[in-house]
């Protein structure tokens, strides 16, 4: 164990930049980073001031972070795709490489997933990490450490896309104009949409997501959505319906917005069960997608950012030294109307 | 337009059979069809007991039946797959074949369809039929007419086996052992499973459904679905649940039942809005699918049926002569827990 | 019959801009579009170089050309969706809707498809033409004409695109800089994929192509393709590879190009059998598409073009007036290396 | 390393039942198995009979069988879902389960595969063998452990049927009546065809087939299969063809087979390129799907196995002690036209 400055949630509403021991051998299949940028995530806020999500509880210190790119400091024995001096990105999650769903090749619905950040494991606020090679991938240099960064997120866009099956031209519509629905929009938008409609009631969000080519901004608070849908697509409806707002009235109408043969993918969780009109699904043969996380995404989520189809750097709103870290957290819980994502830069 | 005797449902609770003006012209395309035999089904019960099924209301006296089986007496101009005295099976819905659906090849979304025995659309309980070539199919030799009258329940579990895209060796879990539970399972087990696990809290129904190979009955009242599923898959989850109960209980442990990315096919309708489980289904990254009728089915229910895949006859219950039909929609309305399906035979 | 201008394949080696006989009714189902504007296809080509195209043989004088956009001047019965005014493009197969093919949506493999400037059926580089609502698309204010008759060739590189199935974020490689080659790169970027990876060995070619981001050009008279993409990929091989040369010496190699469990789409066709790698092919398990003209495309498409994703302008290398079309024929001919596409425009 | 008895290829041509050493510690994750019965293959064979397989060449004495059922007899470290005394079947192939391949869910395809009786890899013809638990699968009290033998070359036509997405009534043709295309045949039976139409030059393979339901035989020396399967599909052609010959001479007319968007499937692997009609291939749409041994299969053979959908005890011509496992050999290079599987039980 080594004694490492990190930024610690030591329980509900208490941050505290300290040092704290964490492992740091580098082991075989192993490389050692050091992080250069942490993205802030809606999760580690809502582990600051809730003290849980759902079945996770923060019963002891914990350090948060999980949106991370380093460079390699260390490589351990086995390890030949990466070198020391490599600018990468991380996943957060390590599934158990001999569980029934990581054979299949679906690692992320693994249950035994250790993902950082999330009680009992550590995250990445603090200088250096341990990480295994499989999940380490190297940045183009045209990526910067801070677009690295925001991989995390936009892998889960990359997955709901995925989900989708877009075939080229759809037309989707994106429920939440919140960090995840504007990473699903641009993913949608990268993975072969011709159009998405993104609607929301916040105009601020919509205002930021609308700079993108390709984005239709709706506000709800103004505009009928399922009219509007059916305006654009003269009748049909939308191939393909993105649930990122989480919220139970999203799915009052949500049936309105599928064509026949449509499919929703739902990312946006509620906390409780929300009423689906299965009747109407029915009539409409839609399929439901669910996703969870990402699997196999990080690899081309880069390979869309370096290529220049998908531009990240326009939704990092600010980006806080290490050491004011926990003034980054506070205007998290701000949520402001016009901040998509803060960034911590850990290195100098 | 033409006299013929039919049974008619003259309004809520009032049936007779008696003679009614029905259009027998076979025009361009067309088949005029002697209807042998037409199965009762719960939706002819449905509007025989409460007037009307959703927004579909019996204002007028309206034929009754859909599941039918007969033979060619007339072709009309165009028609060349068919001639007089080929014996067939009809689809009940006619779409239009110039709608967006249609021509994309998913005519059971079509919002025009006209579906036999749906207000305000006449049903088949009556001695002939005049019906589009392009929905009429040829039967085998070895098919008989009340095989053939169970194509149409039965093309409803091969919808649902189609959307489930089965791979070979599945297991699969039923809930739900009525009639299209059933014909679920079967289509289940002819399109790959390898076992279907049924379940319903009617011993009589299991019982009936048991006597098949590959079918495990699950009688919910004493057992528990879901570690019976999870000791039969060690651990693992059914790959595909097919919800055939249309019960709102059936919901509030489904995501129990599902492997990690397995499969929910909808085939039961509840009348009101259920609550599900999103969180649930997106950590097991579940994908759902809805099923309405039927499209592209009956050749392929018909080539199971005609290759011994797939028998139906231990299925039909009872066989009423035309003359009697008021007294089988009488027996079906009682609801005997051992009638699967009570035919009524038009011809002689 | 309505004697109109149009521009005449006597025979091979023979064009004649001169009257001829065409029907011009506007029957049910059918709009009269007058003609803005027509590209030069490389059939249009090969029937007057060759006077011939496999079983297709022109035995009598036909009016050439079948990518077209215009203008509708007269609706037919029963047309809801279009009005005169309206900017469209056509597809130029009109399918059988009631055969088989066409019910199950592949209305493109149906057998009876007539097909513009396809012996017998004559093309449309003529002022006016009759043609079905259904396969006639509107275009949006900020889709130009010249765009509009880029549609055709584009919609073959949309099918291309869907039948890989490509997930977002995938690599591709496509053979061959032709007129389809580039269009199948355009395809395919805007269908998902990260980059292209655009092999041939004419220069020129790859210089046009190479303008659009996303596009990496590999001129394989001087770079090894195999090694490129290994390079590329990291020794993994490419998601897809799009077989647009229609040359068997791309078929000896083709097999070192491809990822383990990647697809191989086969746009170009060689005139006889090629030999192909089986062995190889089963080694990687890879998947072999097949695409014949375009299903559904044309309204994905537009969409595209129209939300600025796709930008077929830059490669309308030369607009003719109507009057000289046989010069626009005879510059065809040449095959100049850095033309890509020639159109006419019929109207003034 | 311990010494034991083992059928051992000295070289092509020679055979021995002799003591060899051989390693038999059990380590972590992995289990030691009393060999039962093992299948004599046709690629143990051909080592026999021509040294080599392509690149694989015997220049070691090599142990050969990988067909193979038995008893653990000991469980290493970590191993939960496996316990002395299990009746168990192994996978010969044995993955690295780090490598790209293997953690997308497709380790047949990962070039590293070591793989039993494959030089310079030993194979299971000795009494015990140590393999890793993870591809060790138990079989239920109904399978016979020569049953369990067959699971292996079983496996190869369930991952076919995997491949061609069978629709539930499909109908099928089968290239090669085989031990091969039998078991495809069996495969696409249970995995959802309606029917499977067999073809072959050798009647007495045929008739053994055609025992089972669903399979029609067609002798080709006899009957133009192209005609009889449009005879059988009214015109419309075969959902799905299974090319199991690995015959050039099949490839010449197959494209006369599946229907429009229909699918070729390759098991049979040519020695050389073959000649592929690409435009007949384009015509149709049609999708080739290529085949590499398997993945993921085991269980769900095992269960289709189990629950009475498959049985494979009629293809086991024969069964040869241990000490007779030459004699087995040269039975095998006899390639009497009835003989489909002979066994060789190891264990008294």
């Amino acid at each position: 164990m080594s004694k490492v400055r990190a930024l610690v949630l030591e329980r509900q509403h208490a941050l505290a930049l300290r040092d704290i021991e964490l492992p740091l051998e580098t082991g075989p299949g192993m490389v050692r980073i050091a992080i250069h940028t942490v993205g802030v995530c809606g999760s580690d806020v809502h582990y600051y001031t809730h003290g849980r999500i759902g079945p996770f509880v923060v019963e002891a210190p914990m350090v948060l972070g999980h949106e991370a790119a380093g460079t390699v400091v260390e490589v351990g024995a086995g390890v030949s795709h990466l070198k020391v001096g490599d600018r990468v990105c991380m996943e957060p999650g390590i599934p158990d490489p001999n569980s029934r769903a990581s054979r299949l090749g679906m690692y992320n619905v693994d249950p035994a997933v250790r993902f950082w950040a999330t009680p009992p494991v550590h995250g990445v606020l603090t200088p250096e990490v341990v990480h295994p090679a499989n999940y380490t991938f190297r940045l183009p240099d045209t990526v910067s450490f801070a677009e690295g960064a925001m991989v995390e997120p936009f892998a889960v866009g990359m997955q709901a896309a995925s989900k989708a099956r877009i075939a080229p031209g759809d037309t989707a519509v994106v429920l939440g104009a919140g960090p995840i629905g504007t990473m699903v929009a641009l993913a949608a938008l990268a993975g072969g949409c011709a159009r998405v409609i993104l609607a929301d009631l916040a105009q601020p969000k919509l205002d930021i997501a609308a700079r993108y080519a390709g984005i239709i901004p709706v506000n709800i608070a103004r505009e009928n959505l399922a009219e509007k849908i059916h305006e654009i697509t003269e009748g049909w409806g939308a191939d393909i319906v993105f649930e990122c707002s989480g919220s139970p009235r999203a799915w009052q109408t949500i049936m309105e917005l599928p064509r026949p043969g449509g499919v929703i993918v739902v990312v946006g969780l509620p906390v409780e069960p929300v009423a689906v009109d299965i009747a109407a699904a029915s009539t409409l043969e839609v399929r439901i997608e669910n996703v969870f996380r990402y699997a196999h995404q990080y690899e081309r989520a880069i390979a869309l950012i370096a290529s220049g189809k998908v531009d990240l750097k326009p939704l990092i709103s600010a980006t806080f030294p290490f050491e004011d870290s926990i003034a980054a957290f506070e205007r998290a819980v701000e949520a402001r109307p016009d901040d998509v994502k803060l960034q911590i830069r850990v290195a100098d």
